[in-house]
C-alpha cells in the first residue's frame, strides 16, 4: 500500500487523497502536524528537502507536489483522468497549470491572510489580499465560461484537472471565498463535492478544519 | 511549423523556445506587445481566454501554459526531455511542479516589483518584494543541495524540468537576483546558458529585455 505524508487540513494533501479514491488506490496517511512545524524535522525533510506536504512513498520510490503524485497514480493505474492520447493530456495539463499557478497562487493570498495568519500570529498583509481577491475576480469567469462549454474542466470527461480545482477550491466557504454568481462554477462545484472520491474523504472541508 | 504568440521579453515564451530548440523543432514567432495589452485584445482572448502568452497552435490545435505546450512538444517528437518511463517522469514533473509554483511565485513578487511595476506605473509592493526575497532564500539551497546530488535538476540527464528553471532564473540579473553564493546552482546556470538551445534564443536575457 502506497503511504502518504500529511494532514486532513491540508487541501494539497486532500488533492491526492481525491485521487487515489478516484483510481480506487488504497493508501495509508501518516500525519504531520504542520502547525507544530512537524514538516520542517529532520526526518521530514529527508522526505521531500522543501518542508511541504503531501509526501508519497511506494516502496523505495519518494515523491513530493500534489500534482505530480497524482499523475504518478493515474498514470499507474492506465486511468483515462490523466488521457494517454497527446492532445487530450496536454488539454488536461493546460488547466491543471493554469488553476495551480494562477488560480491556486491567488486564492492561497486570501486563505493565508485569512485563515493562516492569525493562527500562526503573523501579520495581515491587506495588499496581498487584496490582489488575490483582484486576481480571481479575474479568473474565475474564464473558469465560469469553459464549464459554460463543457462538463468538465478539459472537455466531456472527468479528468486530474477537475480533481485538482476542487481541492484548490475546497476551502472557498471558510476563506469567505463566494463563487455562488459564477452559475457554471458553481454548479461543476456542487456536482464535485456529491462524488464519492470526494465524500469518502470528508463531506465538507470546514468539518476537517483543525483534524 | 507550429506557430508561437509572445515576446521575447517573456521568460515564459521564451521557455518554450527553448524547448523547441532543443527538440530541433521549428516555430514561427507571433508577437504579442505585452506592454500595449495586445494579449486582452478580442483576437487574442481567443486563443488564450486568460490573456496570458505564450499560445501555441499546431495546426488546429491551441493550447496554452508554457510548460503543458513545452510537454506536449517533446512528447510529440518522443524525446528524452520527458522521459516515458514513470517514475522517472514523476520525478521530472516533481521538479517542475516544485519551481513552477513556489520558485516562480516568488521570484516573480521580485521581478514584478522591480521590473514591471516601474515601467507600467504601478506601486511598488515592499511586502510582497521582500516575502518574495525571503522565500528565495529558503528555495535556493534546495535547489543548490540538488545541484550538489546530481548533474541536471531531475538526476544525470538534462530534462525539461532544467529548461524550465532557466527560463524562471533568466531574468535573475535584471531583477537584482543574486545566486552566485549557490555554488553548485551557479555552475549549473552558467552550464545551461551555454548550451546551444538557449544561445540560439539569446546570448543574455538582459539583451532581449525591451525587444
Amino acid at each position: 500500500m502506497i503511504k502518504l505524508y500529511g494532514a486532513g487540513y491540508s487541501n494539497n494533501v486532500n488533492k491526492v487523497r481525491f485521487v487515489a479514491n478516484a483510481l480506487g488506490v488504497e493508501y495509508e496517511l501518516n500525519q504531520v502536524d504542520l502547525f507544530q512545524g512537524q514538516q520542517y524535522s529532520e526526518e521530514f525533510i529527508k522526505l521531500n528537502p522543501v518542508g511541504k506536504v503531501p509526501v508519497m512513498q511506494d516502496g523505495n520510490f519518494t515523491l513530493f507536489e500534489s500534482m505530480a503524485i497524482s499523475k504518478y497514480l493515474a498514470g499507474k493505474e492506465g486511468s483515462n483522468l490523466y488521457p494517454q492520447d497527446l492532445q487530450q493530456r496536454a488539454v488536461v495539463d493546460q488547466w491543471i497549470d493554469f488553476c495551480d499557478i494562477h488560480v491556486q497562487g491567488a486564492f492561497n493570498r486570501v486563505a493565508f491572510n485569512r485563515l493562516i495568519a492569525p493562527q500562526v500570529g503573523a501579520e495581515v498583509d491587506q495588499n496581498s489580499l487584496n490582489f488575490g481577491l483582484e486576481m480571481l475576480e479575474k479568473y474565475f469567469p474564464v473558469l465560469d465560461a469553459q464549464f459554460g462549454q463543457s462538463k468538465y474542466l478539459a472537455g466531456s470527461e472527468l479528468s486530474l484537472a477537475d480533481i485538482n480545482l476542487l481541492a484548490i477550491l475546497d476551502p472557498a466557504e471558510v476563506a469567505g471565498v463566494d463563487i455562488s454568481s459564477y452559475q457554471n462554477l458553481q454548479s461543476w462545484f456542487q456536482n464535485m463535492k456529491q462524488q464519492e472520491f470526494y465524500t469518502k474523504c470528508h463531506s465538507d472541508f470546514k468539518e476537517t478544519m483543525g483534524q
